[in-house]
């Protein structure tokens, strides 16, 4: 019964989405032996300003 | 001194997170021994692009 | 389809973490009229030398 | 650079995660156009005990 | 690798994340040994009728 | 009353915990003007198997 939580940038379209929740639960279902109605994938989009990598908000990168 | 952490579908009202937050508190009070005043409750909403369970979007079921 | 994540310091016993869960399930399905079956409720229990409030670990507390 | 944070029954395989995390990676490349060396994935292992779905814990289903 | 998911009432200045971000990735690099460039830190901002503590929302306190 | 959690590979010592805790309160005090009682640390150690960047395991890096 996993769940799968993705915090990334904002931005991405329904369409993204829905092929990624799609995908990943065939990863578990096939890898894991998860049964697929158990599995929920929840997106958290943050915004550029709500993330940083290497201490450098996404917003100031390539600045 | 618990973390509650609670993704959901968007669209609840205040007046249902005043409840569910003071409900889990007493939970957590009666049956866990915390102490009141140090469990914290947060309510992540995402929307019904953001959310699949079974590798299906909420905002595809019932199609 | 609520997802309830608790972290928590270890050292709850099962039947405990049987009631919380319970009762916290039974919250959501009366307050947030969440079908039962989806809830999914998980509890990551941390040591006392992984948990701090207030800026000290739980381990360093009262001495 | 997304953060992929999985909560699963524990005792699945190194191998099993080992291609869980390699094809989520994957899924995420292709899908979201995420760059493969900022993709993160763990793995938040919990017992029969802490986790429930449907207001029960794992360890009581089937009884 | 540290990923590093903050959750706090929104309303905080890019100014004021911006700081965060760096200084909390500096202390995991000179605390913890982790190298820089892999540290991501993500915001989670919720509304005042999102967060509770001692089973009271933010949006009720001081009422 | 920010809540903070941080995902990172076992193997820290408490006092690299302790320091943690400590400065990442700090900055959070100092920057966000949160209240140092209400902030809370939790860290979530995974092992070598329970985590990957880039679509590989820690344990398989350098191999």
């Amino acid at each position: 019964m996993p769940m799968v939580q993705i915090t990334m940038l904002e931005g991405r379209s329904a369409e993204q989405k829905r092929k990624m929740a799609q995908r990943i639960t065939d990863v578990l279902v096939e890898e894991a032996a998860a049964r697929r109605e158990a599995i929920v994938v929840a997106f958290h989009e943050v915004s550029k300003e709500s993330y940083a990598s290497g201490g450098v908000l996404m917003v100031d990168k390539g600045k």
